[in-house]
């Protein structure tokens, strides 16, 4: 992960290897911060297109610009397919972009965020304050610095929506995405509990998508994908997996509603789990 | 627009500046084909993720892993939302993707495409012939290599369905965002004719798919604007513009179907037309 002067213009860019075979760059005008965790590379930049930006292990998090297409779907589609939310569980989103979504929900009374890298935390809150606005601040917010997978087999709690918003599912994060990970969930979840959980693109990533669907399926009886925009990420069509045990409950259907969103409504709601018949092929 | 070689890893690259402040690059294994015609340059290059790719001046065209995504939301939504469309217009499209597309359906008896650069489809007949297929050599298109601008003042012909499938609109294209051009097209509809053209992308061309949308409500009664992913363009997330002068077609809601297709459906038609309200509110 570097930022690179082009030197015939004498400009600095960040750039993100999608794949192999595909990368996207963006513009820098200052970077901001650079840092090594014990878990990650952090660099946050400013760029002038797409405002403050976060990169870890060398892909792109999020842009002031475009988190509010990932971070809405992320949050809304769950919190509205369920009739009452009030316990909230976030993995990961150590930059409180998913936070601040589930936390405009008012019959939400309490969220808790669990992100293994306090540092992701710490940078976010300074560098990037417009992301998480005052959610940190929240009284029914419970930030948990840990690891998920231990916090998940270790707590007693019920949730009625849970969330994974990890990075890449390799390294530390590689857990995130497996069956004994959902079925540890499951253990936490109320009996109409709903999860979600990025299952990135169909194009850059497909059997990781794949995967994903696959292990949620071996735990829930009730398991269905949507997809969203988001520029920023891998090919810019993303990918959601969205998870319940309970068959009554129509995931695409929602319940409930939320105001002040960009991104979602409950029309897009319904119309993010019309896969195009490329995308449904490859979860048959 | 050049081949750049990484020369850490000798790899070859070819990177589209999307703005001034994104690029998107694609990693090549070989390059086909390099032209600087009377109109543009013309570069076709083979890639090992996205297969062949053809770019004009600098900015993709189309990728044979990708061109589904947009050919076919260019080509059946105008075509479904018309309940009996037999003469098609396809203005630019010279690299056959939107011919394919448009002869899928059998109601269609003629389809007219005018490329003003014959090497466009020359190129694209020898490099990419998975594109057209056998598109070119189909009895009902009839292709004319022309100024589009010209033909539409001259001809007699009447059309259920146009397709304005153009490059930018800088250049020589620059007259097919405008409200003359259109109305231009309007006389050579038929009443019920329908038309659709792209409009760019929301995050990186924001004020020309806004003037592309209120150039079309000045000359057509029913404007609308529906959207969907295009990996290889700038940003991902790709508009279309569609029109036309009977407001008791609702141009949202197909009357006809396709087989064959990858991504399009009626389901995804539907769909494509629910805004994100950081879209219509662009477009208001």
């Amino acid at each position: 992960m570097a930022v690179t002067r082009d030197k015939r213009f004498n400009e600095l860019w960040l750039t993100e290897n999608s794949s192999d075979n595909l990368r996207l760059s963006l513009r820098v005008s200052e970077v901001l911060h650079s840092e090594k965790t014990k878990y990650q590379d952090i660099l946050i930049v400013n760029t002038p297109e797409y405002g403050r930006t976060l990169m870890l292990d060398g892909a792109f998090q999020l842009t002031e610009r475009d988190e509010f297409c990932y971070s809405e779907m992320m949050a809304h589609v769950p919190l509205c397919a369920g009739s009452k939310p009030e316990k909230v569980l976030i993995i990961g989103g150590g930059d409180g972009a998913i936070l601040k979504q589930v936390l405009k929900h008012n019959c939400v009374s309490k969220c808790v965020l669990i992100d293994i890298d306090e540092r992701v935390i710490e940078n976010s809150k300074e560098f990037m304050p417009a992301i998480s606005e005052n959610a940190f601040k929240d009284e029914r917010a419970e930030i948990k610095c840990m690891d998920a997978l231990k916090y998940i087999k270790d707590t007693r709690e019920k949730f009625d929506v849970v969330i994974v918003d990890s990075t890449d599912p390799v390294d530390f994060a590689a857990g995130l995405f497996q069956a004994e990970f959902y079925n540890d969930l499951k253990n936490i979840m109320q009996p109409d509990g709903i999860l979600s959980e990025l299952t990135e693109s169909p194009f850059t990533d497909t059997e990781l998508m794949q995967q994903a669907i696959n292990q949620m399926r071996q735990v829930f009886n009730n398991v269905r994908m949507y997809w969203g925009a988001v520029p920023t990420y891998p090919s810019g069509m993303w990918t959601y997996g969205i998870a319940c045990n309970n068959l009554n409950i129509d995931l695409a259907e929602p319940v409930r509603s939320v105001n002040n969103t960009r991104y979602y409504t409950n029309a897009i709601h319904k119309a993010a789990f019309i896969l195009p018949p490329f995308l449904s092929d490859l979860i048959k």
